[in-house]
């Protein structure tokens, strides 16, 4: 079976590539990315570096769209980045659809190549308030891409249920702690590696590897 | 309630504009339709024109991502359209994923101003070959954009099991068939009213109206 990673050059989908290539075999393995207005635009300068270093494939989409309809600090830099997420609503870093809107042209691109396939990085454990990251959404996405599309798409999850220390664990699982580590970009201010250590993406990334270590340390 | 129509200035769709003034009262419908390359984006103007004289808003989107990633007769003026559909394969006028794609972002827009009502033209009865037209299918988009949105949407289809006979019926019964005879666009080739009378939406539409004065004449 081939399969189709929606890399986005952060911690989460360049830890599923590498997932990808452990299930389905690097052959099987192509990579399709997003410029979708984000602020961090870097991330797939990131990306890209990695599937090349691979040799694997890897093809941006642009999709000027999404930052057309929807307000968001994530894809809009007159609106700051709120750092203060606390639950009670989702954070202003919600791009509404946006998971839907990748997964069917994610979708589209795969079906044209025979690909049945699509592995995407979200988490209902880390959610953050992003309704479109939760599993039952994702199932639902299958079946309807699926009939929509009559095709049998397989949507795999490797990160479903696992919060970011255990990110960092299957990342050191699959022998790439180090290039997760200091090849990805998962920061909103779009500083690699470690990040600017101030954007909420950087502190859901540093405190889930504090997690990681002081889980480390007991084993 | 407030509603959305999707509207491309077709028969279908603008049948399914003035149902929706029927069901939800004027004050609370309003039009959402999309340019995304199609050959006969001509019909955006019929539904303006439509839109205007009811005094209702009709937003469009742009949308160029579906005609960069599909092939296809609909939105590739270097594809002729196959005229020989047999529904042994889709046809060549298929757009992959368009009807997800459309109902997603006129759900993303819709949310935003508090509609929860969406409605569009599609039709089992007279399905074509496209996946996206199916019942199935928009049960599992409405599941799909209610989670992935968080949002409790209304995806109301009158057309789903009417044949295009049932849809000129439709037209009489809501008062308004000679706004839908004259002043609608379905034909590929762009041409308003009875069309080419060549292509398979002019084909459709007229062996539609054939059986529908048949069926008036028996009553």
């Amino acid at each position: 079976m081939k399969a189709l990673v929606l890399l986005s050059g952060g911690q989460d989908s360049t830890t599923c590539l590498y997932w990808a290539l452990r299930e389905y075999g690097k052959e099987n393995v192509s990579a399709f990315g997003f410029d979708y207005g984000q602020r961090h635009i870097e991330e797939l300068k990131y990306a890209q570096a990695i599937c090349d270093e691979l040799g694997i494939s890897f093809v941006i989409q642009s999709l000027p769209t999404v930052s057309e309809m929807t307000e968001n600090a994530l894809t809009r830099s007159d609106i700051q980045v709120d750092n203060s997420y606390d639950g009670s609503a989702p954070p202003n870093t919600l791009v509404e659809g946006r998971n839907l809107i990748f997964l069917t042209y994610a979708a589209i691109y795969a079906k044209k190549r025979g690909i049945k396939v699509l592995v995407t990085g979200v988490s209902q454990a880390d959610y953050s308030g992003y309704p479109d990251c939760r599993d039952v959404f994702i199932k639902s996405t299958n079946v309807t891409l699926s009939l929509g599309l009559d095709y049998p798409f397989l949507i795999e999850t490797p990160l479903m249920w696992r919060d970011k220390a255990q990110v960092w664990a299957l990342a050191r699982e699959l022998g790439v702690l180090d290039i997760i580590k200091e090849k990805t970009l998962t920061c909103y201010n779009g500083v690699p590696g470690e990040g600017c250590g101030d954007c909420p993406a950087c502190n859901l990334r540093s405190w889930g590897y504090e997690g990681f270590v002081r889980d480390e340390q007991r084993i």
